[in-house]
């Protein structure tokens, strides 16, 4: 019997063999203009840029426009791509992948669902006939390039009708048809996006309201309105199906739809392919343009090719050699692209969170470094004249702060140094601090004078007491009633603050700029005693001090008592001794340890605490309420690998990645082709749904996980004058083969235990003096031998 | 075979016996907290407010929240209340009423649904097996109280499951759980409503966020996870119901749903009934509250009867007996339950639009006239200082304008003297002019100088053409881009300024106050010429003349040539003269009349024209887009009575209300319970689809046609010392009886065709002076013998 779910020899997809097993799994593809998430049974989520977010394929109801829900639900007119398969001698019929017919698999039957990097497939068998459904998408367009194989495996002569049915949904309360456009030889739906207020009229007027559906062969029926297709019978028993022949309908201000019919003969392994075009357009012009330009058999093969390429770009900085071969198919494969989609679209808004925004582009200074560059130089020309960052960057004319962006965060200028550490370790490339920057609101100063005035700001937005300000949130949005007043104080970002600061010193060390740096230096050490004067709670610290002057996340909290966040980042910006790390680490291991990984506070909240805001009235395990959230979660990783907890680290690190067993796969319900932002915690409470998936795969997690196998894990980190090399093995590995790019150059290493007490390199047969290879010369290939110590 | 559609006996509900023939009719049911439409089929959508609308049975997905939408769709998922039987024997199922198993009627199987006035009932026969299902309100809380009735008609033993199922839908995505709650007895869904700025919190904190529903009888078994519920099976076939007893699955931020199990074995003729409570609720104290005061065979009996007593209340002035019993039916039944429905509820909004008001308001005058009276006061105790009218009249506390009351519109003012007149008209109280009314704006006026204030304020809002401006729009509100510039003016306004300015100074007369009315009546003859110099097109009044100076709604336009509105207008307010009228009248019938109504204007826009506005947007013949638009259809009735063309009058009334031909009924798609806001135009363009009801009760309309119908038709109208009678029946009626109650009298009425030219009326044996009726006592009742002329 085949596996429910593996890999392809060269790891680039994953193929899942059930339909029901994990019902919400699947994968995604993007580009810098539209992004789609499709489930394994065929459901799918898509949307694109013009420039706020839009749709083409509708939900039967009005739907809420809202940022990507996490656990989406899946309903029998959820929109979908999907195929009906006749027999016509017999009226039996399946649908392919599985929805709507849900057609069980009989003995020979097959299901697979492969998420490949750059495009996505399924091989269906059912009733003797087998069905090859894949898809890609175009580099610089909004479409989906749709093949549909079908092929007799009977055995013996068939005759066929087959039906693509692709709903539209409901397009708008405004004004929505549809019909069979013989001139563009496909279905097209159009629409009005509705408007209230005459001055957004403009907005709208250019808007996509097309949808269409072109057909590379001319069909011989088709339905264009829902409930032309199904009448009396259902989706998983279309009445127009039991017909012989479709009815041409038309939809008119009734919900759309697109399904068209061929009926065929096919003798014994007799093969049809059919090719599809699905996506929005403004008028018939621009869909004859798409058609011209994608679909036919030639179009296909250079846009994969092209969507193939533009993926490659984002293959990343490490390739590695483990004898977890789930975790080098996770690394060399997903997790690189998951980075690079990141950076690459911004999470398809025009106004990312300024937090959001510099560690999406950190990931990138392992990709494409440049893009990180003028993210950074972006981000701060965007800065307040008092020093501040926004709560978002506008990325798009005139767009505008929106939703969570309108509400007041403290901790945006923590993440520039963070950004700039990572871009500076890979490039070296510090003449970007004395670039010049006209701000936005018309002042100009150097990326340095920038930086400097980022930090000066988190010094002074402190209490008296020392502590950071925590105003309507932190990195935790969500926590938005600790400081309403102006009074509260967060404990993860006072220690935070010192991380930045400390950070930015070293930068301004290696700058030459040592006035500077001390004066960083000791704002740091300051930060950190009032940190340890405040928040430590005799066993770890405390998420914050209300505006009521309640201390929270203590031993004294039944519910949210120990934060991750404060512990991974004390460490992080020097306020905790070594006597307390270990006290952290215990209870960490103690109290926020889950089969599924750290969750980011416990107990989860099960009721509203008004003091703490909208956090504690999530549901429980869910959310930002103490689930596995990876993104606190990655923190900590790599922060224990600034500590050597190599074993920690790495536990924690690979309980990000789904699997390996059946069992984890099936709890978590997700493939490993990316991390989610959470996975359900709530372990003691409800055990049934913990490790479940939020299966949305916008979070800042990857971008320090990537970081922490690269700097961490492989050990292979930048300095200013060449690459440091002390990798930090879990204790069950006795080697690993790494392969590193780093400024234009290669590194092939290979890391065993040794026997020596230290960290021993070898490049190209000679010792590397401190472990760090200098004089790196771009297009060379180094080999490096490197041994670890056994313990 | 059973009729497809009929009234009961004593007409006071409608029976559709077909599930199929006409799929979204439906009924409603309200009161003053929550309303809730269902479907012939089971579907269901409900609101409540707390204050603003709110939700206890959601969709699948997450919904947009806007105003009520016309032409609901319907999906496999969308809410709705249902029941699944099972043959425990033969493994058997069908739903009651219809959905989601969709079985089809059999020989000897039955369906009835049946819209009451007070309750909604269905009566299903299928497999042997008869489920009764009912439902009603409380008066005063937000609940479903149902009863389902199961009877063995089978003749022979049998063995059952039924499964009563209401689905919760995707109730938040903050947090969202269910499962049975033994303690209140029934299944439980908890949400939290999201908020996200800190300040809005407050707002939800208080919210009714869990949903209940609540067995009599304790099940042998439940699901409240709607997965679990249909697993790999469909809605049309749960896998769950396969099994011999439900999981009791509980919900953990998973999609919600109530489902319970009885199983039973009836002998032949025997009966099972189980009552339910369905409900939103803050707590489970609240539940139990519920529960105690609502569940149970005497609480049902006693909350029916005090909801028909509540529904009673709202019966109206009217009675009438024709020889067209559809007609009678409706208007003794069901259009006053509408018009009491409007000014008992205001659409259950926070703030109406002040036209909405107004109106919904003048039709209580015929019900409630205090209702009336309270409404006019209070809106006029918003008035501007300018004495302008606002966009919307706040209604609850801390509620504000909202969506399209941001939008600048200018017509308001003209609905003050048109309800006032109605309320002084029924009532003859006068005395209200003379009440003072303090302002939301610290100004105090008496109602008489507010009334002034506001034609001075229409008087003053004109171009120097004399024109009324349009600003961003008028009774047409999507009419929004003939004058956002500020010069645009309305054709319809012009005149309609004139109506309102001479009922006005109709009423000043009446209140003695002669000068004043001489002011307005100069006024009003004014603004007539100027309309009769700028708007009149040879055969028809132009609709308007755009900020750029075009003039539309005139001869040359290819859609949107002939608007209904200036039409009627300009005989209610004078501008037009009887030559005028006739070539008016000429074209309305060529032009606008069609077999399901007379269109608002036509043709239809099949696209946008940009100095309109957003009307030319929607779907030709939907909507505000050349539709039979039943408001301005009311309109042109009330005008045709006033000039005594009761013919066309009555016909136009009479094409309002679907049937009674079976073809129209199935063409229109809805039952005689209420007027819809509008059917399909566009009958040339798109016949398939024209006449289709928009299943929205929501309307300005039906103050109108009671009027109609009293004082038009019926000719009953009030004036200051009494009841003037002049009936106005349509040529192929001989004779009708009325019952009229009116200042606390009851007037029995017949009128008949007579040989005199002039109508006869004769009171109590005495002949009326000039057909009006003086010097009336409450309590008594008077019996009238009217006669008619032949032609």
């Amino acid at each position: 019997m085949a596996p429910l779910l593996q890999a392809t020899p060269d790891g680039d997809r994953y193929e899942l063999t059930s339909p029901t097993a994990m019902p919400k799994a699947g994968g995604f593809l993007w580009n810098q203009k539209m992004m789609i998430q499709v489930t394994c049974r065929g459901y799918a989520t898509s949307q694109y840029m013009q420039p706020e977010p839009a749709k083409y394929a509708y939900a039967p109801a009005l739907e809420a426009k809202t940022f990507m829900q996490p656990e989406q639900n899946y309903y029998a007119h959820h929109p979908g791509r999907f195929v009906y398969i006749k027999d016509e001698e017999t009226s039996e019929i399946f649908s392919a992948p599985y929805e709507p017919v849900r057609r069980k698999l009989e003995e020979g039957d097959e299901f697979v669902f492969s998420a490949g990097k750059s495009d996505i497939s399924w091989t269906i068998k059912s009733l003797g006939i087998r069905v090859e459904m894949s898809f890609h998408i175009p580099t610089n367009d909004v479409a989906e390039l749709w093949s549909i194989k079908v092929t007799n495996v009977s055995g013996r002569d068939r005759k066929l009708s087959i039906y693509p049915y692709f709903p539209l949904g409901y397009m708008s309360w405004m004004n929505q048809e549809a019909e069979y456009n013989e001139k563009v030889g496909g279905i097209v739906g159009t629409c009005k996006t509705p408007y209230q207020k005459a001055e957004d009229y403009p907005k709208t007027k250019y808007l996509k309201d097309k949808t269409y559906f072109l057909c590379e062969e001319h069909p011989v029926a088709w339905e264009s309105r829902q409930w032309a297709f199904e009448r009396e019978g259902s989706l998983s028993n279309p009445e127009a199906i039991n017909e012989e022949q479709l009815s041409n309908s038309d939809s008119r201000y009734e919900t759309p739809t697109a399904v068209v019919q061929y009926r065929v003969a096919l003798k014994a392994d007799e093969k049809r392919e059919y090719r599809f075009l699905f996506g929005p357009a403004y008028d018939d012009q621009e869909i004859l343009d798409m058609k011209s330009k994608y679909l036919g058999k030639e179009q296909f093969a250079k846009t994969a090719k092209e969507y193939q390429d533009y993926i490659a770009r984002g293959s990343g900085a490490l390739k590695i050699e483990t004898p977890d071969k789930g975790l080098d198919n996770f690394v060399n494969n997903w997790l690189p692209r998951q980075v690079y989609y990141h950076g690459d679209v911004n999470r398809l808004t025009t106004d990312p969170q300024t937090r959001n925004y510099l560690q999406d582009n950190m990931g990138m200074s392992f990709i494409k470094p440049e893009v990180a560059r003028a993210a950074i130089v972006k981000a701060v020309s965007q800065q307040e004249k008092t020093g501040a960052m926004p709560d978002g960057i506008l990325l798009a004319e005139g767009a505008e702060l929106k939703y969570i962006n309108q509400i007041p965060h403290t901790d945006h200028c923590v993440w520039l140094p963070i950004a700039l550490e990572i871009y500076l370790n890979e490039t070296g490339d510090y003449a970007l601090l004395d670039v010049e920057v006209p701000g936005m609101h018309g002042d100009t100063y150097t990326v340095f004078e920038r930086f400097s005035r980022a930090m000066d700001w988190l010094l002074s937005a402190r209490d008296r007491r020392g502590l950071s300000y925590i105003a309507q949130g932190d990195w935790c949005d969500p926590m938005n009633m600790v400081g309403p007043k102006g009074v509260g104080v967060s404990g993860w970002l006072t220690v935070a603050t010192a991380y930045a600061l400390n950070l930015w010193a070293e930068v301004c060390e290696a700058a030459g700029q040592e006035s500077v740096a001390e004066k960083y230096k000791i704002g740091a050490e300051e930060v950190n005693n009032c940190a340890n004067k405040h928040f430590w709670d005799g066993d770890w610290y405390a998420r914050g001090i209300t505006d009521d002057n309640v201390t929270f996340g203590i031993k004294e909290d039944k519910e949210g008592r120990i934060w991750l966040n404060p512990q991974a980042w004390s460490i992080l910006g020097g306020a905790a001794s070594q006597d307390k790390i270990s006290k952290m680490l215990t209870q960490v291991d103690e109290q926020l340890s889950t089969p599924y990984g750290v969750v980011m506070f416990a107990p989860p909240f099960t009721a509203m605490r008004e003091d703490v805001g909208r956090v504690t009235q999530k549901y429980p395990g869910q959310g930002e309420n103490g689930s596995v959230y990876n993104h606190a979660g990655a923190f900590y990783v790599w922060a224990l690998y600034g500590i050597a907890q190599s074993d920690r680290a790495f536990k924690f690190l690979r309980q990000m990645i789904p699997g390996p067993s059946e069992e984890d796969y099936l709890q978590r319900g997700q493939l490993p082709v990316y991390i989610p932002n959470y996975y359900r915690g709530g372990y003691k409470l409800y055990p049934r749904t913990a490790g479940r998936s939020s299966q949305l795969f916008n979070t800042g997690t990857v971008s320090w996980v990537y970081r922490s196998l690269v700097e961490g894990l492989c050990g292979l980190k930048g300095v200013k004058d060449g690459l440091s090399v002390k990798p930090q093995l879990p204790k069950e590995w006795d080697e690993i083969k790494v392969t590193r790019l780093f400024r234009g150059a290669i590194f092939e290493v290979s890391v065993k235990r040794g026997d020596g007490n230290d960290v021993k390199v070898v490049v190209d047969g000679n010792a590397a003096e401190g472990g760090v290879i200098k004089g790196i010369q771009a297009g060379k290939t180094y080999r490096v031998e490197v041994e670890v110590p056994r313990e």
